[in-house]
């Protein structure tokens, strides 16, 4: 299986690039009269799980086709301080221009993996799933929905077009819960479920007896998430039901166990910090 | 004095849209038979400082030309939790496509801005300047270092063609300080300073001798800081210095009493975490 | 509701435009000295349902921003031979420009919508969507399920990411209907269901016990056909059930009569003629 | 002589994969554990002229370098239903994603080589040329073009700029065939006709004598046309005559025998249906 | 008659002022605190033809919309040495960072425009046109194109697809002037003319023979271009007589009186020096 | 050292020949009716600096990657009339289709590397720096500046973000150098120098004590420019002087005899002529 398809991934990449070369790396080609050969690694300056290598190797190669990029370590593999995880021999130029980009992007996608692992983790044992959202940096959703898989989340849908969740806006403006899912009922494309977000126990009864395949429970305290998932699952035990609202890691093993099947949660992308890596000529 | 230059943003903004919207706003389309008017106001989730407010306008105008977007605070003020940042007015279907568009863009250029804020109160009293660096999110470079300016800080250089770094790395390959530092001398554009990261008192003594005209002192000991900030001072009282390396809120204060004319912190940008705002139609 | 979203559908009407006019247009550059006023209207050149009014009025208006164009009929209307359904009032030379371009976009949109009344049409009384497929000429896949979408049929998926169709030839690299299916159970975003295309009834019946929600029935004869919506039934009171393959106008009818839920039909884009336009100026 | 040329072709190419794919093949990602590689072959589905076998090439190796294409029939054979057209080796996930989107416009541009071939075939024995129009499917004219000369046909002016075509609409707003032709023949680059499109002998007449290079006779009646055709050649031993106006399959004969030497035919392009390909793995 | 085409010039403008402006015109930035109104005059640095006004009025709105451009002479005039040719009123920020794109445009165009004028004016008495070649600025095509018909030039062909011009290369590998002519004869779109590039009187003779509607007589001395002109006409009085070659300030003159009908000449858009133009604000 | 970037060469490249081809070599693909190999060779029309031959080995790569590409002279070396300069061998259709954007480019760069050349002989034995300005072709700075390296010229600032030069103008909007200069200084990235353009010896001294880095000398007679250099050593031993305004072939050694550290000359761009080059078949 392919996880980063290079169709959309390259243009994403030389706009980087682009950003960060400008006219010309000035340092590096005032300095290195001549191409030099080299080699390179790549190391972790903390713990965590790694993700983006196929970008990092991406990022080098379109500087230089010529690099060679070895990974010393698989994707979404747990890395200590320190760890050596790319190594990279060819031309010193290449090297040295692409660094930062490369660092730039591997950095952010093994902090939001490893983020996503420490969610994981929490609710272990249990069939929940953990899940991201749309708040997403722009310009990078696909790659960073890439690096939720790639610390043992699962992705919500990608954008507009692709999953029909009504939210308490929709719903006011068409009128309530009822019109809004007969309304979608009647125009989607057959292949997406509709989801509606509901915040009380009411309109959760509205939105199954309406025909929502799905169910989001937006900020229920746990003890009224446990009653919600309860009630949901009578009136249609079909129904698929997703927590989220202000998700924390210290909140999440406890929303786990009120028997929802998903959990989504903004911070995965919104607040993941960025992995120390370095680049060091050797 | 114009921020944000919306020659530059414009395409940011569209590709942000394509990528938010794909092939249409699915839900909006169906729940919303007809145009309806509505007000919606977007509120803070948190405190921080408010980075990004005309870019939320530019997002809304794409969408939709008519909608009348108009600012409750201004740009860079400080807001508490739950106050009204933006109102808009027009289509409800306007204002529900460019949503999360919006508030991704306004939450991570507050978070950013919030950041450098706490960063630039610590020093706060000294004359020295927080300064980013180039650990941004690819894609977002110009709109970040324009957040970290509204936080108070400085930008350092742009990208690899609008300034001269001479790191450990270009001082390997080109066979040490001196030689890299003449060779970029020699070549340069005649507006651009050169700037050389030095690791001991032997380098930096070593690079203004070579004529460096900005050093850049990384991952100094507060103690070994203050001597190198004498010594540097000794031998060339132009000499502009900068350190740099792990910088965290606990240890910034410290650095600045070393002397030095620049603190740059990459964690104002790679690890500021988005500030949390909600759009509410009213 | 907004159908054509002016996003998407302006470097659709840049490029059109850009192929037609080259480096000017240079008939009309030459032959019309001075600037020219004049009133123009767009006429049918069969009987048909109008479908492409908006981009119609985007090509005119991208062309020549002052152009002012009044459409006669509505959207989706059904006109006879020589009817207006546009006209134009401006400058001469914009609008001979735009001309072809504008007429090619309204008799290839008015084709397709019309082709998809004439199925809608025959099985009008059942319950049945008639729904389009991924057969759409390259870059023009959402104008056309739109005009689909005019002619009263309904959307099946966008593209390759907003749906899970399992069909034949992924059955075969991956072991089975059953091993794929559950595959694609495990890792699917939730808002997605999961269809799988079937030929024969053990097949379906497979399909169905692995879980699949929605069931495409490929080449079924009539009688079979029937069968299988009974047995599906029985087995799934809340499976859907898709009938397609070489679906005629002649043999759509019967199809619908067998209980499935959509028929889709890839002809509606793939074998719908374009209407047929002209302008004239008066 | 290279009929399709790589550097215009690889954006529409590029274009059409974004659109089909969007984030990525989920069903395939979801269904293909591991990459498994495979063997499939791509076959008609009636009989028709083959034309695009470049384009399929192309379209698989841009989402997959490594397959391998082989081309079973030469572009522009006679094929029959059920026979082979191409093979296709290697990974059954870039076989998979990409297959649609190398049908689309293999059936598409087959469907045109094929009608065309039919018009071609009435007019054999005749010196007569049958020529395409500009009413093409927008953003698709190149390989369109291209595939009305793999069928036999030949091309008109490609856009606006290469070529000068005076229609009644360009009369009416210049004042007259004889001050349009002037202006034009004034102003021309000099390796370019001026073609003039006339409805009655009077305005033939006057179109000649003005200079016109070429004349579009529009809509003729047979008999009408032979006159013109007589007169034409008497006022000019060197004037070139095109016939055109709602020519079918079942006219075309008669106008070639009117002694005109092109006719040029829209619906070669706007209302020939996709040929019907399939491809299968085996 | 529109002549500078905003479909096409947009793109331009864009790409131009990207290159020029950067990540933000910094100067202006950081010195004009606040915004400042002003106005603006472009005056000229020497005696020339103005050509470019509309490219500088589109360069400045694209900057800032609201500056208000006033043209003080007209497209085409002669101007002398410190004339006053636009003025601007609006916001000085814009002003400042529009001003060296909008006069590289206008000088580059102006320059053009000037020396084709000078050309045209050498052989004016005659019907003899001045016409361009392809020898222009990668980029910049149309534009320069459009500057030599202000000049009073005319146009060869834009680009490869728009007239057949078969040089000496071409002969070479297509094994003589007969079978070339013939082949582009045969497979020509009907309203492309077919001119021959020819050395000598021999195969001038074989051109018109073949067919040639257009010979291109590269390099003539004086005398035997005369004897070629006579020659060609007397073996088709319908021939276009182009001459080429190195054609200077000092030989076209004698060249036009030789009874060509063009004299394709490289330098005016190789060779033509900037105009020199200055902005100051007033 | 890698002079020419591929990174933003490639663009420039692809829209140059896109320009020139248009939707194909018609000629080419006319007269050629089958594959044909071929050696051919791009001879010097008179005497100069090469510059450019990596575009051209690009530009034949891009329309066909199959070429063989051999440099016969060096990059930056001086030819004289009649000199081989490249030799390419392969698919004739792709040379010829090739030929003329990579005579336009290299004849371009050479152009301008030959005149830099000559205005540095006119200095040599001085310290003085000839240095190029924004006076370039829009699209054609980056590849501009360089021609100016290859010449033995230095580059001014790249745009109006990698350098701070305060002119009149903004002098005039900001109220004085004083101010000016006070607020560049404040905000600027500390890697930048300003840069003051003065006009008379009281702007010379006001800029140097207001803290200028660089000062611009602007149209100074070679006496007041002497009188401005000894002034302004003496103010400041560090500051870079730099004259400019009209510098020519015939002044430019007397004011590179006034002690001026560097001499900016815009007619280096604005008004080189393209060098003569020509491609043969052999």
């Amino acid at each position: 299986m392919r996880l980063i398809d290079h169709l959309w991934l390259k243009p994403i990449i030389t706009t980087a690039l682009a950003e960060d070369i400008g006219q010309g790396d000035l340092t590096t080609q005032l300095c290195l009269r001549e191409e030099v050969e080299c080699r390179a690694k790549i190391s972790s300056g903390e713990k965590g799980i790694v993700a983006g290598l196929e970008v990092v190797k991406a990022v080098f190669e379109e500087v230089e086709p010529e690099l060679d990029v070895r990974f010393q370590v698989a994707e979404g593999d747990r890395v200590r301080e320190n760890e050596v995880v790319v190594e990279i021999e060819g031309s010193a130029g290449g090297i040295l221009t692409a660094e930062r980009t490369a660092l730039n992007f591997l950095g952010r996608l093994s902090g939001i993996a490893t983020l996503t692992a420490e969610f994981v983790d929490r609710v272990k044992g249990s069939e929940v799933k953990v899940v991201d959202t749309r708040k997403t940096t722009p310009g990078l959703r696909a790659l960073e929905k890439y690096a939720v898989r790639v610390g043992g989340g699962y992705n919500h849908r990608f954008n507009l077009s692709d999953g029909i969740l009504i939210k308490d806006n929709h719903i006011k403006v068409s009128g309530g819960i009822r019109p809004a899912v007969e309304l979608a009922m009647a125009g989607r494309p057959h292949l997406l479920r509709i989801e509606v977000e509901v915040e009380t126990l009411d309109e959760l009864d509205e939105a199954i007896s309406a025909g929502a395949d799905v169910i989001l429970l937006d900020n229920f305290a746990p003890e009224e998430l446990r009653k919600a998932v309860v009630l949901a699952r009578e009136k249609n035990p079909h129904i698929l039901l997703e927590a989220s609202g202000g998700v924390t890691l210290e909140t999440v093993e406890a929303i786990a166990r009120c028997g929802v099947d998903m959990i989504s949660i903004g911070s995965l992308t919104s607040s993941a910090k960025s992995m120390d890596y370095s680049l060091e000529i050797i």
